[in-house]
């Protein structure tokens, strides 16, 4: 979608020097591919020279670039990385999702669907969903009775949300994730054997979450598993039952979180974590990729970061990295020399 | 589905006292979201203020509290969690799927529905499938040709079954779950390129078994690989080919067991464990979250718990993190004190 | 599909020797699985008696092998596990997909689908993709707009791919794979809340690749995630936006590799290895299982095994488990001794 300058400008806050308020520029690129109506951005004013030389038609600068006399125009902004994503979302092409549902689409006739909400072919919306406004539900995506989606939701196809499962506004949700399955819970019966346990809670996740391909987050056994507002997954993250994430996390690719664990807001988790169950991570722990957290811990300290198995502050972690790596060059010496 | 006290009492094999033996019960819940009709259960008798102050209409608890003059009627169980398990089992709702095919569902003329057979919207049943009785298969899933169901097994949506995958009575298989994909096996040809192993054999899963959404089980590469009755597998689990399993084993999430490795029975696996190939784990094992075990080892002892990377005795791997503490601690001190 | 020996012999470049050139073989099988009309195979010298025991219809053997007088017939080859591969590519049955589109597809009338392609029940083919001739779409796959696959490739149910990723010739990709969704990229705004960074890159993936089931491979940002000719990848694989992977590389199941990371060609990367963001892997390097590779480093040498998180030289990582171990063990002497 094509916005001037000065219409780019004026969203995204950043200051635009010069007569070039009209030019158009039809999306966002990088260095290397951009062609003329597209807009870049540099981090570093060394790159300048680099952004000059491509062919994009205008370049997002920190605002310690000086703007006069450059031969494209520049629009400085605090953060050039920030400018430049509202810039996307700006110059983003509306999605080409067919409005209305899918003839081949199959939606009960008790579900409620929202202005605007498009159904691709082949999903399955069952009895008492009730899809938001403006929400896509992607092919072949299912969504089970009694779900609630917020409005202007993304389902990419292929999804799976179990009955009952409540999404906020402005929820992605990629493709193949499963949303709601059944916690891990069973009791050994006087035989040995496994019972389960009711798995029969429910799934909350607020608004502006996004959940990568492939992940699975489960309902609650008897309460409910819960995800914060704007909070984000990468793929393959596990998450599972009773557990409750607070506002603004980001968890990286293949990060599993046992059940009953609580995270606090702000809380950055690395990928491939494994969490074990009761655990506490309070408000803005990072926990550094791989690490590992035991059963009924509680992990403090906002912005220290904690790394290793069992994880630990991360200067603790890396000094006996270290000390393992001295002893083990010391005892070679001590061989070669006898 | 509703039961009086007396029902659910002699189901689960409950100790009832008093006069309440008609009282009806709708369900289960947990003590913080228990209603008027629901019941609840404590393990520690000193939550009994707790649940007698909670809304429910009856409490399942230990033999050794005193049932006498309590203010909400009382079942006495030995395991309280086992009795909470099969009261909750007695009145869930039964499914709302619809019995029948569903006529979105594209089943093949050749495949065999049993009695009271569901198949949802939008799913296939490919040529020679066999589907038992009262089995259901949800929305979006994909039953490969000669695929073989037994009774009551539960297939959720966005389900693939390769063709010729073998599953007992009371399979429960969670969204996006593949089983019977092709194993990883691959032969350098002379210019160091990889030629495909034939991955032609199958997968056999037992009864009772259940497996957690998106979890991927491959096919042997010339044999078959087998999974025990009454196993269970959290989400994202993953299992090679030719790998056998036992009964009564339990795997939490994320863990990967690599090709042609064998299984005792009743071994529990925490999450994110790794196994390589051609190790055998005895029965009754148990390995603690995020360990590893290489490749054609033989992990002993039942009960016993092996942890790290590699996976050793539980004591002997803790001896060795307090020691990398100890001496990191004290290459620190003498650092201070120089 | 059925052969003699001499096509095979001719086909695989074994050496066959006496009269039973026209003995018809219709399959590979294991040792103990074979029938009278497998072909199976050994690697082995020592396990020709049991192979003769077998009741394989032929066997491939060893070049070492002597074949006179055998009690059935052999074929010499060079590496037998390849011959045996290749054996069984030719002795295959064809897929049994129908040809052509299930008349429950949903194809976009400005998709186009070569010569031969098969569209499998209630897939659906989105607008302006292009599937090369003799490839297969399986049951419920969803294939977006603008998608571009060459020829003969496999693509199982309930695989996603989203709209403008490119495949090459040949490409299988298992159930429930993930292909070209949203890289993970936000960048926190004045109030610390995440904003999308574009994902609005690609993925192109070469030929004869192979991605196992549940695999999720993110699109670049900006510029392009590429996966070489060639390649191979085990179940849940996780690959995230603008990662460049050489040819000929294979990469076990449930690994994790972030973004921006090179891959070179002929690597081997085990089972659940964590590799960083902005990491090279050079060359022929070989990564063993559970290890991790921090960001930004750079691993070096073909052929050398890396182990351990952080990765190092399998010498040196072994040095130091081994270390740690003595001192472990020192510590609790001295203690048994005080």
């Amino acid at each position: 979608m094509r916005h001037t300058l000065r219409e780019i400008a004026n969203h995204i806050g950043a200051e635009l020097a010069g007569d070039d308020a009209s030019v158009e520029i039809s999306g966002v690129a990088s260095l290397g591919t951009a062609a003329g109506k597209h807009l870049v951005f540099i981090e570093d004013a060394k790159l300048l020279a680099q952004a000059l030389a491509s062919k994009a038609g205008a370049i997002i600068v920190p605002v310690s670039v000086e703007v006069n006399g450059a031969a494209k125009p520049l629009l400085r902004a605090k953060s050039p990385r920030l400018a430049f994503a509202r810039a996307a979302a700006l110059l983003a092409e509306p999605p080409e999702h067919q409005l209305g549902v899918h003839p081949s689409a199959v939606v009960h006739k008790d579900a409620k669907l929202g202005l605007g909400v498009s159904v691709g072919p082949h999903a399955v919306v069952q009895r008492a969903a009730n899809i938001g406004a403006r929400s896509r539900v992607g092919a072949n995506a299912s969504i089970g009775a009694g779900v609630s989606l917020g409005s202007q939701c993304e389902i990419a196809p292929n999804v799976t949300i179990y009955s009952g499962t409540k999404l906020g506004d402005r929820v992605v949700v990629h493709a193949g994730v499963v949303l709601g399955s059944d916690g891990f819970g069973f009791v050994r019966d006087e035989q040995g054997k496994y019972e389960k346990f009711p798995q029969i809670g429910t799934l909350v996740i607020g608004n502006d979450v996004e959940i990568g391909a492939n992940c699975t987050i489960d309902r609650g056994a008897l309460e409910s598993t819960v995800i914060g507002n704007g909070t984000k997954l990468d793929n393959q993250v596990h998450i599972g039952h009773n557990v409750r994430i607070g506002d603004n996390v980001v968890i990286a690719a293949q990060t599993g979180i046992s059940g009953s664990t609580v995270i606090g807001n702000n809380v950055i988790v690395g990928g491939q974590v494994g969490i074990g169950d009761h655990v506490i991570i309070e408000d803005g722990v990072i926990l550094g990729s791989g690490s590992g957290v035991l059963t009924g811990k509680i992990v403090r300290g906002a912005g220290v970061v904690h790394w290793g198995i069992p994880a630990k502050p991360l200067k603790q972690h890396l000094k006996e990295l270290a000390t393992i790596s001295r002893l083990a060059q010391k005892s070679s010496d001590k061989k070669q020399k006898d």
